[in-house]
C-alpha cells in the first residue's frame, strides 16, 4: 500500500471523522526525559481510533454492495464503530455478538443503529453466523483489524498526528488485532522523517512480540489482561507491514498499564481505556531508548465503565 | 468593574494561562434538548480555573509587594493556582493548611513550588496563622474569591468562551466561595448578547441559594456534599455582584451531581471534579428552563482522586 492510497483514505473519510487534539503534560515529559505528543483518539466520535477504520472500509465499497449492508463478528469497539459509520452513510450494520456480552455494550450498538445478531460465546459460532448473514442478505463481511481498507483508515490519526508534529523521532500505539500499529506504520513511513514505529503489549497476550520472533503469526494461550481490547491476534494482511516497519514491540506488566492509565487520567484529566494506556506504559518502561526524543502516542480509545477501574485510592 | 477591567485583565494574564478548549456532545445535547458548550477549565494549569484569578491578582501587586511574597490559607485548588502562579512570576507563595490536609495535596502544593505553614485544622487557626505570615515576612494575603482581581480573573473562562460562541443564551457555573460566578457574570453581561448566568449549588450546602433569597450572606450549617470545592461561602466583594447579575441559583441532590458527573466522564471523555458536574447536574435538573437554548458550561477543574470515585458498575 503506498503513499498515494493513504491521501485519498484521509480525504475520503475525512468528513465523518474527528482531527482529534494533541495534548502535553509539562510532568510526564519530565518523568520520560522527552517529549511526548498524545493524539487523543478517545475524541474521535464513539470514542475510539476504530470509527477511520470502519469509515472508509463501508466508503470503499461498491454501491450494490453497500444496499445490501455490512457485518462484523465484534463486542468491543469495532462493533460500535462499524454502527455508526454505516449509519452515517446510510448503510445497514450487522453485529454479531456473544449472548453474554455486556448489556452496555449491546445498548450502544444499538444507540449507533447497529442491528445485534446473538451467537453463543465462540469463535466458531460467531464465524458461523456472521457466514450466515452474508448468505442470507448479501452483507459484506468486514474484519476489524485483518482488511487493508480498515487498516489505511487506523492510519490516518497518525498523519494527522504528523501534520501538526512533522518532526516526530518515534510514534507508538497499542498492539492488539495489529490493524491500528500496521496504519500507523505506515503513515509513519510515508509521512515522517525517519520516524519509528513502535508497540506496546501487554505480557499477558504478547502474540505480536512473539511473532515478529518468530515470523509466523502466533497466538494467545491466555488472555488475562486489563487491556481487553488487546486479545486479538494479528492476520495476514497486517503481519508482512508490521514486520516490514515496526521497529520493536516492547511488553509490559499489568501494573505497569494501570500506573499508565492513572497517569494520563490524573495529568491529562482524560479518560482512555486501559488499552490506550499500553503505549504510555512501554515508553515509561523503556525510558532510555525515548531520553531527548520526540514521540507520538496513540490513544486508542476511551469507552471504559467508570464504574469499575483499577485505581488505588490516594493517601 | 467595568469592562475595560476585564479585558485588561485577560491580556494581562493570557501568557500565563491556557486558553482551554470547548466541547460538546450529542448525546448529552439531546438529553438536555439544548446545544451545550462545555468550557474545559479542567485543561486549565494546575487543573483548574483558580489558575486565572491567581495570576492577576499576583500580577496586580507592586514590585514591593511582589518582592514580599503572597499568601493565603486554603487546602483545595487555589492553594495549588497561587503557588503555581507566583511560581511563574517569581514570586514567593506562602500556603497555610490545615495539618490533616491529604499528603497528596500538599505534595501538588510543593510541586508547584509553595511554601506550607500546617496549622489546626480551625477557621480560627487558620486565620491566625496567615496573619503571623503576613506580618513576619510582609507577604500580601490574597483571598481565594472575596478579592476583585481574582473576581476579575475567573471571568476570562466565560470571556474566552463567548469569543468562540457569542451568541450563547445562558452560561452555567458551579457556586462556591463566589469568585467564579461573580466574575462569569461580568464576564457575560458585558461580552455576551443577553447572556444570562445561572449557578448551580448543592443542597447540602446551598448559602448562596439562600443569600440571594434573604438578602445578605448566608451560611452553611452542613457540609454534607461530594462537591468538596462548594463548602465555602460568598464574601462581600463578590456577592453584590451575583445579586446584580445572576439570574438563579439552582440547587442539586447528591445523586443529581454523581449522574452528570458520571454523563461528563463517560460522553466528553474528560476528568472533572464533582464540584464541576454541578453546573450540568443544574442544567439536567431544569431542562424546560434551558430546552431550545444554546448554554455555556464551565467546568471548573479536574483535580480528583481516581482511586476514590462514586460511580457505580455497569450491568
Amino acid at each position: 500500500m503506498d503513499k498515494q492510497l493513504l491521501i485519498e483514505c484521509h480525504a475520503r473519510i475525512k468528513p465523518f471523522i474527528h482531527n482529534t487534539p494533541v495534548l502535553t503534560s509539562r510532568l510526564i515529559d519530565e518523568m520520560v526525559g522527552a517529549a511526548l505528543f498524545f493524539k487523543c483518539e478517545n475524541f474521535q466520535r464513539m470514542g475510539a481510533f476504530k470509527m477511520r477504520g470502519a469509515a472508509n472500509a463501508i466508503m470503499q465499497l461498491s454501491e450494490k454492495q453497500k444496499q445490501n449492508g455490512v457485518v462484523t463478528h465484534s463486542s468491543g469497539n469495532f462493533a460500535q464503530a462499524l454502527s455508526l459509520a454505516a449509519q452515517s452513510l446510510g448503510v445497514r450494520a450487522y453485529i454479531v455478538m456473544p449472548e453474554n456480552a455486556p448489556q452496555v455494550k449491546k445498548n450502544a450498538v444499538k444507540g449507533y443503529g447497529g442491528q445485534i445478531i446473538e451467537c453463543e460465546p465462540t469463535l466458531e459460532a460467531r464465524e458461523r453466523e456472521s457466514k450466515q448473514i452474508q448468505e442470507k442478505y448479501g452483507a459484506t463481511f468486514i474484519h476489524p483489524s485483518n482488511d487493508d481498507a480498515v487498516i489505511l483508515g487506523q492510519g490516518t490519526a497518525c498523519m494527522e498526528l504528523l501534520g501538526f508534529h512533522p518532526d516526530l523521532d518515534y510514534v507508538v500505539t497499542p498492539v492488539g488485532g495489529g490493524g491500528l500499529i500496521a496504519g500507523t506504520a505506515l503513515a509513519a513511513f510515508y509521512f515522517g522523517n525517519e520516524c519509528k514505529t513502535i508497540g506496546g503489549e501487554p505480557f499477558e497476550v504478547d502474540d505480536a512480540y512473539r511473532s515478529l520472533q518468530s515470523g509466523k503469526i502466533e497466538q494467545n494461550s491466555t488472555s488475562n489482561t486489563i487491556a481487553d481490547g488487546l486479545k486479538t491476534q494479528l492476520g495476514n494482511r497486517n503481519f508482512p507491514i508490521i514486520q516490514k516497519h515496526v521497529e520493536e514491540i516492547i511488553r509490559v506488566t499489568e501494573e505497569e498499564i494501570v500506573f499508565a492509565m492513572q497517569l494520563i487520567w490524573e495529568r491529562l484529566k482524560i479518560v482512555c481505556e486501559p488499552s490506550s494506556a499500553v503505549a504510555l506504559a512501554a515508553i515509561l518502561t523503556k525510558k532510555a531508548k525515548f531520553s531527548g526524543k520526540k514521540v507520538g502516542v496513540i490513544v486508542s480509545g476511551g469507552n471504559v465503565d467508570v464504574g469499575n477501574l483499577p485505581f488505588k485510592r490516594l493517601g
